[in-house]
């Protein structure tokens, strides 16, 4: 553990998008942190990302940075089908780890992960964002003191900003990859309740000629929980105003609604209306809880505390994630407990 | 048919609380028309309104309205199992019907109701007063100049301010009384298209203590159209904040978003923060919307012009309504084709 | 005085764009009240609305309305600077009087108005519209429930939608004709307090090439209230968003902020962000108001209650106007008490 | 001058709550500034913040930094009367400056600071920070981009949440402190025009008891451009809701609104209604505008290109704010030629 005056010793496993977003945090935007290394295995990815960013140190194989001893911690943002294997080498190796959505995509891979957190005793935190936008957390405030009462019914809705490849989308990209988010926003603003049962609708509607090649690019599931209440949610791969991240609880005692989506408060009237902006990308709406996730799990690894957000939530989400496809193939409401485990 | 400047005369049949306010709409809110009778078989209740509004007839059986000569149209706002009857009656008594919804509560009544129209050759306009509501209307607009383009995504939300004695609450009624306003909406979001198949769940959350007893009270319904767009509807017969009638439309080509909810433009910053309130009651909410509606409806009465809601669209809506309190019963989505017709 | 179940009848004088509104209005959308006559000077105008309405007699001299005794009441839509000499004949012919802003454009005259309505006993109501829009109504009830506190700083703004022509601006019509319902806006909502001291500014800064030729089409004044208040007015001829009509008060309890401006609460999210259409004239914006400053005119008329906006209240906002227009002439503050009685 | 991967070595002048901001920005927030040194003459307190935030260096004598050849620049958070001595002593001694406002509380201060720092060659930026806050400036992108026309009327808003001792308010701080950002704003927002002349009026409203001490806590200032526009900048020490700046800029092209004032985007729809709640001080509301404006001077003294915002702005706003103070002791429009230079 390092000392409480001593920076967080990070390292980026994964120089993609997402990696060089969180690369940039952890050198730039958090003082308690230290880009250490970064490591990709892509030629010259992680060389270019810590000369740009000032890393000492980059590596082709994590490995080397699991095994590395002035490496306190790692973020890892490689593809979601390595996390699970990372999570448990970087566990492993006593390493303190942030894993981005999903953390496994089998439920199997979950528990391996979540085991190995557990067995070495380090902080293991999944990048659920949301729980770290300022809308959410007041929504989840607004819970926990009691002014919403009971949940009756939530929604959780991203729509992405489109300009994806249709041939680059993994089968069920949308439960495991873009409603997981939503899957874990429904849980986080139905507290101490547990899915039951998962129905879950799917489409290609963006790109309707990929439908026979099993794209699914639009998807509406519907969740059921213990304490009665239905979450809604949803997902489209594009919207053409940008990148839409919404939300709403409505419980026994009001209703709390998530997501501005405004890109500033400025409102221009012209001659078609009052227009306000719109925020275009995931990096522009959530910068902000991007950085406050990553400053929170830098604060759990530096001080010993648990992470707000683990392994068990990323399994939970995956639960409902995994049964949502399954109902889209059977055309049937799935229950939780029938998921192989 | 009267003569263009004659106004139009109308029976109210039905004397409850929305028959009072169609027949203060008629007695002074509409210039072309006249209440010219009102009917109610409870003892005293049509002659009280009729005295309350100036008309100048009232009767126990909407059979003596039927059969005046003097009356050129009606309109019924009786109890929901006695529509279907009331309009075949008034239909074959040559009225131009407008019937408050739903128009029937089986599809063999609503073929009836629909048939009886036909062959009398009347106007027959269904109370779905929300195709009436601005913002409804201007969304509307929005499909129908391309700008929205396809719609993907589709949600309509009732929330009732609650109040309601869950001893009095029909079978179904969350359905075919409620959300049947909602499955109206996603249609009129989604012109050209036909609903395929139904997933409902609902339950007694407001009042839990009478689930045993059947109580619905909260639903949410997800309707899959032969576009492939996918519509939720979702209802609650309690608000702490009010009457919350809400909708959005996502299309290809962006959204709309239907349903302020404020009772004024006003808005108080106070200690607590910006305060809008909100409205309280449907008839405040839509008050121009059940105005704008008996307009139309006097006017195709007047000059023999269709209505542009009718017993197809109010049977449609039923569909919808039925499917879904099947799905609740069977626990499985249900095909629109699968229901006995 | 009418019986209280029969209709007002009521006479209109000037079928200009405001006369034909309240006409219509009148006709069709007060069941209290009967358009009775419509009187206008100029050849067949009279005749037209009369015809369009339904009203059964029509005049070229409104000398005719006021001397028939088939006439409860009179409204004034005539040119402002008729008004004061329509309200002392209408009242010395013991009509009650609704007059369009301004009542008077010299004060001599306003005085002379009020001294006729007292001598005769008659209602004597002046078009302040602002007052019966919802908005400001309930910003007012903020006030009275004591919410706001005192008033500090208050706000009021007129945009037009342009489209007018320089050549037919009379001199000060931005301060007689335009912000004389700011300035009432200020005075209701500062009730109680009397303004002290106006300076003002204007100019051609929509159609600068008229500065010369005395246009003042942009002005803001500063009132100052005997309270401490300041109230802040301000207008411009042209705004390319449309009809903007907004208010604001600041007190010791909080702040109200009205005037929405928004067509309907539908919002298209698209490409440019999100929108809102806005109102586009003041009939749009205001037709609820319209019609409820007439309804409580009809019913003052009928009940014998006293005007809630009278003549007093007409004099002081012309205090206000003036004063401004003596400001702008001699660039210095004006002190009401100053201005000539 | 630094090398461009080095930090910007940054002593801050003053530690009270603005200079605790900035250096907790220095220090934390910006990657490319290092807080060198603290210099406050109170007896221990830049020892206290020094140490707080891990700064190397800390002095009782502003002159020990200037003196410091390893300090590049000054942040000045000292009280307003010693901003310009310690501009001109910064400035001698080489250092970049970024000055907290106002710059200075005379003319002539204003010139010898502005002359300071032209004879050293030294980056001077005031701290204007509402041209960093992201509403302003997409309103001066609306500016810019032709879209908002030419402007007519612009409004300035600052209100204080309260809580300030009467006792401790030196005379005109509401011009030469608080107004001053609004004046500013307003001259952001009329690119290219000079105020021409000022009208002002002020007053003790919140602490009335404190009118005869002199106390001003509620002030509304006319500003004339000479491009015709005229902007109303309005301040109160004392706002129930919170910290509420706001602007709006009218042109011929439409209008831009500024200052949404919402804490986050979450409204609670609850009994009153919906409720947002609002921001409570300048650094919840302003926080990224502070931290953008540091960041900008460290650029621009990294870099050496010229600060967005200096002495001439500094000069110019202060200009409005001694007019305006001028004004209301004369209760005279105020000609900004007539101050004496």
């Amino acid at each position: 553990m390092p000392q409480a005056q001593d920076p967080v010793r990070v390292a980026l496993i994964g120089s993609g998008r997402m990696g060089a977003f969180h690369g940039e945090t952890l050198a730039r935007r958090l003082p308690g942190a230290e880009l250490a290394a970064v490591a990709d295995p892509a030629p010259g990815a992680a060389e270019r990302l810590a000369s740009t960013l000032g890393a000492p140190k980059f590596f082709t194989d994590a490995a080397e940075a699991f095994a590395d001893p002035e490496i306190d911690a790692v973020v890892i943002a490689a593809p979601a089908r390595f996390h699970a294997g990372l999570v448990v080498s970087a566990a492993a190796a006593g390493k303190g780890v942030f894993c981005e959505k999903p953390m496994a995509v089998t439920l199997a891979d979950a528990d391996r992960a979540i085991d190995a957190a557990h067995a070495a005793g380090v902080v293991l935190q999944v990048g659920f964002n949301r729980r770290f936008a300022a809308d959410w957390a007041a929504a989840r405030a607004l819970l926990d003191d009691g002014r919403l009462g009971t949940p009756r019914l939530l929604r959780s809705v991203t729509r992405d900003p489109g300009g994806f490849d249709p041939a680059r989308v993994a089968p069920n990209t949308i439960f495991l990859e873009t409603l997981i988010h939503d899957f874990d926003a429904l849980r986080f603003l139905n507290p101490g309740a547990s899915a039951v049962e998962v129905f879950a609708t799917a489409n290609a509607l963006v790109e309707p000629e990929w439908r026979d090649r099993g794209l699914l690019d639009t998807a509406v599931v519907l969740v059921r929980f213990d304490n009665g209440a239905v979450g809604t949610a949803e997902a489209c791969f594009e919207a053409s105003y940008g990148y839409d991240v919404r939300g709403e609880v409505f419980g026994s005692g009001g209703m709390a609604t998530m997501g501005d989506g405004r890109r500033t408060g400025m409102v221009f009237s012209g001659k078609p209306g009052r227009l306000a902006e719109t925020v275009r990308s995931d990096q522009e709406l959530l910068s902000a809880a991007y950085v406050a996730e990553l400053a929170t799990f830098v604060g759990a690894v530096r001080d010993g505390t648990p992470a707000p957000v683990g392994g068990e939530d990323a399994r939970s989400a995956l639960e409902i994630a995994l049964a949502a496809a399954q109902s889209v193939e059977s055309g049937r409401p799935v229950l939780i407990d029938e998921l192989a485990k």
